[in-house]
C-alpha cells in the first residue's frame, strides 16, 4: 500500500478503505510519509471529503496513533464535554463542578492552545498556586477521592493529530468537516470518557458561521462517537455575540465563581444569562446520557437545584483546593484574583439600540491587552482582557458603559477602540436580531 | 502575499494573479516556500484547474526561475519539437538532419530521462565516441559552423521546474493538464526556440489516451505559446502502437538510419512506414512556421525530397562526426553500434491477424532487458531491446517472428513472456481497429 496511490484515490472522489487509512496516518505520525504528501492528501480530503466510514477509520486511526486514558478505575459514567470555541466561553469552569454535584465524575483533560484568551487550563492558573500539571495517577487518584479534576494531559494522545493539525494549518487544509469532526473526536476518544457531549458553536464569533454548517459538523462528530461505540450528542449553541461577558482569564474565572454563587454581578462586571443558560443546558443533556434522569427535563431541574443550592459552588472550591489552589477565589474572586492596573469604561456616544456585538473584535482586543498567545511559548498575561456590560438588544443611553478593558502596559487605547468598532447602535425603529440561543440537537440515530 | 492565502485561494477555485503564481513559484525554487506548500498548491490545481491567463504565467514564472538560453547569435529561425512520450519514438534522431537538410538551424537540447529506454542522449551515446556534453559556447558554435547541434544542457535551466516537477511525481499530481503544459512549455521557452511544435501522442502506450484529453493539453501548450510570442503549433499523432518498430537505444539509431538511407531493412529488423511518416508530417510544419514554404503542403515536397536524395543522412554523418561520434554508422549501423549477446525471436503460435499491440508492455519488456532507467543514477545498456515485425493489422501464420528481443545477461525470458503478452491476435473475421497516424492539429487563434 503505498502513501503516493492512497493520495491517488482520494483525489479522485474515491472512498478509502479504513486499512488505507490506517497505513497513512499511521505512517505519516511515524515519519515514514513525509509532510508534503500528508499535505496532498489533506487537500485532496477538503476538496474530495470523506463519507461517514471513512471519518470514522480517520478518527480511529488517530485515536490508535499513540496512548489512550484508562479511566476505567474510575466508578461511574465518565462524560466529556467539548466546545468547538467561541470567545467569553466559560462554560467548563461552571459545568465540571456542576457536574460533580450531580454525583457525575468529573476527569476532565482540557488544553491551553491558542486564541485570544488562554485555554481552561490557563483561567485555573490565574487562581493562586493552583496546579494544573497532574501526573496520570494524580489525576485518577484525584477523581477517585473528591469527584473532581481538571488537568493537562500528559500522556501522549493522538500524536497523528498534533502533526496533522499543525501541517493543516499552514497547507489551507483547516475549514474541513471530516478534518474537524475526526480531530476532535480522536481527542475526546482518546481521553477515555464513555459519553461526549459537543457543543457547536454558531454565529459570527464562531468557527461555523450558519447553523447548516454547524449541523453539518455536529452529525460527522456524533457519527463518528456512535460508530465507535460512544454513547455522542451535539449541541448547537449560539456564538453571535460572546457567551460570558467577561473575556480575559481571571475575569472568566470571576464570572464563572459568580455564576456558581447565583449572583449577578462578579465584582468585575455583570454575569450573562446566556452563560448560565447554556451551561445549565450542557448539565442537563450530560447527566440524562449519564443515566441520572430519565429525560433531558428532569436532569435540568436536577441541575438547577445543585447550582442554586450551592453544591456546585461548593464543589468548585474543593476542586480548586484539591489542586492546590487559593480556595478564597470562591468567595472573594476580586480579591484573591489578580488584577490589573488600568481598568477603563468604554461609553457610548450616541443613544439607539445595540443591534450587533462582534465577538471576534472582542476577542482581539483582548487579545492585544495580553490575554491570549498566538504561539504556543506565549505567557498568558492573567489579569487583562474586556469585561461586556451592553449585549445586543440592551437600549443605550449617551454616556452609558458598554464595557470596560482591564488593561496593564499593553495595547489599551487600540483595544477600546476595537472594543468601540465591534458594537453597532442603531437608532429609530432598528430591527433588533431575535437570536436563539440553542439551535438545535444531534442525537445519534437509533 | 504570503503562500498561505495562495493556497486557500486557488482552493476555492479562484483565479489567481500573474503576481501570486510568480511569488509562489519563485518563492518555492529559492527554498523560502517549503514543499508542503507547494504540495498543497499542486492538488488544489489539479483539483480547481486554471485558467489560460493563470497557466502562461506559471510557465513564465518557471522559465524566469532561472537561467535562458539565448540564441540569437544563431542565423534564421530556430526551430524545437517536443514530444509527450511513447514507445519507440525515434523522430527526433530523424528530424534533427532532416530539418538541418532544409537550411533550418538545428540548435537542440535534449535529455536523458527516465522511462523505458533512454533519452535522445542515451541513444546518441550508443553511437562510440558520440559527445553530447557540449558547454554553452561549444554549442552555440557547432551550430553556426554546420548548422546542428544536439546535446544536454548544461545552463540551469527552469529550476522551478524540476523541484515542482519531483514534488509532483510523489504528490500524484502529475496529471494536471495546466502543470503539464506549463512543465513542458517552460522548457521549451527557456530553450530560447523562436517556433516549437508540440508532438501530442495518443493511445494506449501515450500519457494522453483519448483524442479528448490530448487536444486539451495540445490548446493549453499552443495559447501558452501564443501569448508569451512564440510560433506555437501542435500536432496528434498516434501511440495506439510502438511508433518505430525499434525500442531500445542503439536498435533505434539503427532505425533512424535506416529510415534516413530510404531503407526498409536496418539490419537489426524492418523499419516503421509510420515513424517515417510522422517524421516529414513534423518536418514539413517546422519548415512551413519557419517560413520555408507557403503551406505545408509545399514543405512536405521539401522534406521528402530532402530525406530521398540522401541530404538528411548526409547532415546526420556530419553532425555524428562534429560531436566526436564514428560516422561511419551512417553507412554500416549494425557494425558501428553495440550488439547484445543474444538474439531470440519471439514467435505466433496461432494464424490470424494482431488486432493490438500493447506499447507498454513492449516498453516494459525493453525496461527488464535493461535499456531504460527507472532512477537518475542507473545506467543504460545501449545494445538490449525489442525490435517489432508484426504491426496491427498484419496477418499471421503460425511460427512467424512478431519479433525479436535483443538481451544480455538480464531479463532474457521474462522479456519473451511479456512481448508475447503485448500481442493480442484475433482468428476469423476479427475487426481490425483503423487507426488513423495523425488525429488532429491545433494552431494558434489568429
Amino acid at each position: 500500500m503505498r502513501a503516493y496511490d492512497i493520495i491517488a484515490k482520494k483525489r479522485d472522489g474515491q472512498a478509502l478503505t479504513g486499512e488505507e487509512i490506517r497505513a497513512f496516518i499511521h505512517g505519516y505520525a511515524q515519519g515514514d510519509i513525509p509532510d508534503y504528501q500528508a499535505a496532498a492528501w489533506s487537500m485532496a480530503v477538503y476538496l474530495k471529503g470523506m463519507n461517514v466510514q471513512e471519518t470514522a477509520a480517520l478518527t480511529e486511526a488517530m485515536v490508535t496513533s499513540g496512548e489512550q486514558m484508562d479511566l476505567s478505575a474510575i466508578d461511574g459514567v465518565k462524560v466529556d464535554k467539548h466546545s468547538t470555541g467561541g470567545v467569553g466561553d466559560t462554560t467548563t469552569l461552571i459545568l465540571a463542578p456542576l457536574l460533580s454535584a450531580m454525583a457525575l465524575p468529573v476527569a476532565k483533560m482540557s488544553g491551553r492552545g491558542l486564541g485570544h484568551t488562554g485555554g481552561t487550563l490557563d483561567k485555573l492558573e490565574s487562581i493562586p498556586a493552583m496546579k494544573v500539571g497532574l501526573s496520570t495517577d494524580e489525576f485518577i487518584d484525584q477523581v477517585q477521592r473528591i469527584g473532581i479534576a481538571v488537568a493537562g494531559q500528559t500522556a501522549n494522545l493522538v500524536p497523528a493529530d498534533k502533526k496533522l493539525y499543525a501541517l493543516r494549518d499552514v497547507t489551507a487544509t483547516v475549514e474541513s468537516i471530516p478534518l474537524i469532526a475526526s480531530s476532535v473526536m480522536s481527542k475526546k476518544l482518546a481521553s477515555g470518557a464513555d459519553a461526549i457531549l459537543l457543543d457547536v458553536k454558531v454565529g459570527r464569533a464562531a468557527f461555523m458561521k450558519t447553523k447548516e454548517e454547524a449541523l453539518k459538523l455536529a452529525q460527522a462528530m456524533v457519527d463518528i462517537g456512535s460508530r465507535l461505540g460512544r454513547r455522542t450528542m451535539a449541541l448547537l449553541t449560539s456564538m453571535e455575540q460572546p457567551l460570558g461577558n467577561a473575556v480575559g482569564n481571571a475575569l472568566e474565572v470571576a464570572e464563572a465563581v459568580a455564576t456558581l454563587a447565583n449572583q449577578s454581578d462578579c465584582g468585575f462586571g455583570p454575569v450573562s444569562a446566556e452563560l448560565k443558560k447554556v451551561t445549565l443546558e450542557l448539565a442537563a443533556r450530560l447527566a440524562w446520557m449519564a443515566g441520572k434522569a430519565s429525560s433531558v427535563e428532569e436532569a435540568m431541574v436536577l441541575a438547577e437545584e445543585k447550582l442554586s443550592s450551592g453544591e456546585a459552588l461548593a464543589r468548585f472550591r474543593l476542586f480548586v483546593e484539591a489542586q492546590g489552589g487559593d480556595g478564597r477565589v470562591a468567595e472573594n474572586p476580586e480579591e484573591i484574583l489578580p488584577r490589573s492596573t488600568y481598568r477603563e469604561p468604554v461609553r457610548a456616544e450616541k443613544a439607539g439600540v445595540v443591534t450587533s456585538l462582534d465577538g471576534l473584535i472582542i476577542g482581539q482586543a483582548a487579545a492585544l491587552l495580553g490575554a491570549g498567545r498566538s504561539k504556543k511559548e506565549d505567557a498568558v498575561d492573567p489579569a487583562v482582557g474586556v469585561v461586556i456590560h451592553k449585549r445586543i438588544g440592551d437600549p443605550i443611553e449617551p454616556g452609558d458603559v458598554l464595557a470596560e478593558i482591564f488593561a496593564n502596559d499593553r495595547g489599551r487605547d487600540e483595544a477600546k477602540q476595537l472594543v468601540r468598532s465591534a458594537y453597532t447602535i442603531s437608532v429609530g425603529s432598528a430591527q433588533v436580531p431575535i437570536l436563539p440561543l440553542i439551535l438545535g440537537e444531534v442525537r445519534p440515530e437509533q
